[in-house]
């Protein structure tokens, strides 16, 4: 069992880092991208024997405590197979 | 449109930052958790007027020349609208 966290900036906060690579791709001529924002990405393996509920339920409790600052950040969590 | 970019490190390089959140998240009792990895995740605003096949094929090169090192590391690019 796998799980995967996103984790986002909210939308109210600003992101320095994804403005200054917007910044940079713009001057190297990808004209269409109007914005981008960087965010954190995670995978956790899991042991085998956990149950998709169970997974989901340690992930998001991962995501909320350790992974992410839910102050300024949100996040979503997947689990697959 | 929208287009999704998510950077992983490829699975033959060893990941010292995922190591280390590992270590953290088992001495906090998450004991389902096996491995984890740590990668980016991209969120890039396309202007209106792009077709889908554009921004796919402009978001595939910004994340090949830009936003990966594809010495190491692999993307995955998803659009949305």
């Amino acid at each position: 069992m796998k799980a995967k966290v996103y984790v986002t900036l909210k939308p109210s906060v600003l992101d320095p880092q994804g403005k200054a690579i917007k910044h940079s791709v713009q001057l190297l001529g990808f004209d269409s991208v109007s914005d981008i924002r960087q965010g954190k990405y995670f995978e956790i393996a899991m042991n085998g024997s956990v149950t998709e509920e169970t997974a989901r339920d340690e992930a998001t409790r991962l995501a909320h405590d350790v992974l992410s600052n839910p102050i300024i950040e949100d996040f979503r969590v997947e689990i697959e197979e």
